[in-house]
């Protein structure tokens, strides 16, 4: 497996990497989550490559970029027995002195995840097509987990005529429910234990789904009643929305639909969604 | 030479086309300035692809872009001594219903023509990006004469990693002087004959800076003063800049500079620059 750091370097290393390329963009810090990506990658293609990089324009000012886990070694040592080339670029390599270039996916943007946290998304945007125009791949996978990003990466890639397949992967779960996220390593013990009532409040919505019941007013009360059980938990958002467009249901829920929540233990953010079909 | 109209037609031929490719994007209605950077192109490279599109996006709601001139057939037989390939997509085709996506290059795209024309460079970016990623070239060619467009088109390749070489040409002038544009087609005979006091002004802030004139103010005072001899010309902005940051210089000159204008004779609008080194 090949590490390596610059822009350069990595196109020279892709003349010489063999078709079809799967490339998974990592933050780092992976877990079983982010290994399933890399499994099927390596399944659909001849070659793999996985970016590890904290990106900071998707950070808000008073978020965790300084503070997001990192473990490369353990990275590295996960990533060893799938990828053939982890590419590990510097903060200055990716945005050096005077960068002023950026992409945005408007319409999707603005709301869930891009209302808590403004610039995100032109953050995650841009740094998505600056990893697509170096590494140059046939396939990027993505999960679910995320799901608006994997809708404004979609979004963005059919409007900027991207040549690349975007695969959507599903949520890798703990065995209580809780998907496996780089974040939920800040929570303290006693958070755990209240973590997975995201997951918790995601199944009674299918539950009422599949029951008939079609008022997405009806199921976020249920949801939000059920989550202000769980004391340490905070609820930024509930949304069930058109999981194409993300506009949000009033009440007559229609299908595809995206149930998705963002709800805080202290100081930790936690997401997660299901789609109802 | 083909003629392609479709994004899924153009990729399709793309597997086919020798490398490397090199790549002429032009709103058509081509003139000698065009045909010069596609006999360039041919020079340097396997193959070549020249674009056809009127650009909705980077055109203002005020400006002209259902008058801008077209004449394919003209335009196809000039192209067919030096083009393998010409990409003429429909506006529909580039700009499907519910497009949303916009690359944007901050910091140059503020003064000058991005004053004049909000949104232009946004526009012009976003569609740069699209036929770039459509036509995956090796080397792409522009016009000195666009001099902005062309800064803010190196930077965003450079920013965002887009896997090319972006080729300056100059400018082609008319005998008396006025460089060629397709605009130049709306000139009535009278202002046909007082368009080249663009280029005599250029030509006269040439001749001071080499005869030691460092102080740019006193240059575009002298500039000024040339132009509004000419009666029918309004002057929309007389620049002498950085010619990689686009600052403008107060007083004291550095090299290189980017002396610009703007200029309109009656509704149209013409423009021109020199770089002094």
């Amino acid at each position: 497996m090949k590490v390596i750091e610059t822009v350069a370097g990595m196109r020279e290393c892709r003349r010489q990497t063999a078709e079809p390329v799967g490339f998974v963009p990592t933050m780092g810090y992976l877990h079983e989550g982010h290994v399933s990506l890399v499994k099927r990658a390596k399944e659909e293609n001849a070659s793999v490559v996985v970016s590890i990089f904290v990106n900071p324009t998707q950070f808000g000012p008073k978020e965790d970029f300084k503070n997001y886990p990192r473990n490369t070694n353990r990275d590295l040592a996960m990533l060893e027995p799938f990828s053939d080339v982890v590419f590990m670029p510097s903060d200055v390599e990716m945005y050096p002195d005077k960068y002023n270039t950026w992409v945005e996916v408007n319409g999707l943007t603005g709301q869930l995840e891009g209302a808590s946290r403004p610039g995100h998304f032109r953050g995650v945007s841009t740094v998505v097509t600056k990893l697509f125009n170096i590494v140059q791949p046939t396939k990027v996978y993505f999960g679910q987990k995320d799901a608006q990003q994997l809708l404004v990466i979609k979004k963005m890639t059919a409007d900027l005529n991207i040549n690349l397949e975007v695969v959507a992967c599903p949520t890798m779960r703990e065995p209580d429910g809780l998907a496996m996220s780089s974040r939920n390593t800040y929570l303290t013990p006693e958070q755990r234990k209240g973590a997975p009532v995201l997951y918790k409040a995601l199944s009674l919505a299918r539950d009422k789904w599949s029951k008939g019941e079609k008022d997405a007013e009806k199921i976020r009360l249920e949801m939000n009643k059920l989550i202000r059980k769980e004391p340490l938990a905070e609820i930024v958002y509930i949304s069930i929305a058109d999981a194409l467009t993300l506009q949000e249901f009033s009440h007559l829920m229609q299908k595809p639909a995206l149930v998705s929540m963002a709800v805080k233990f202290g100081k930790t953010r936690l997401i997660d969604n299901i789609i109802l079909e």
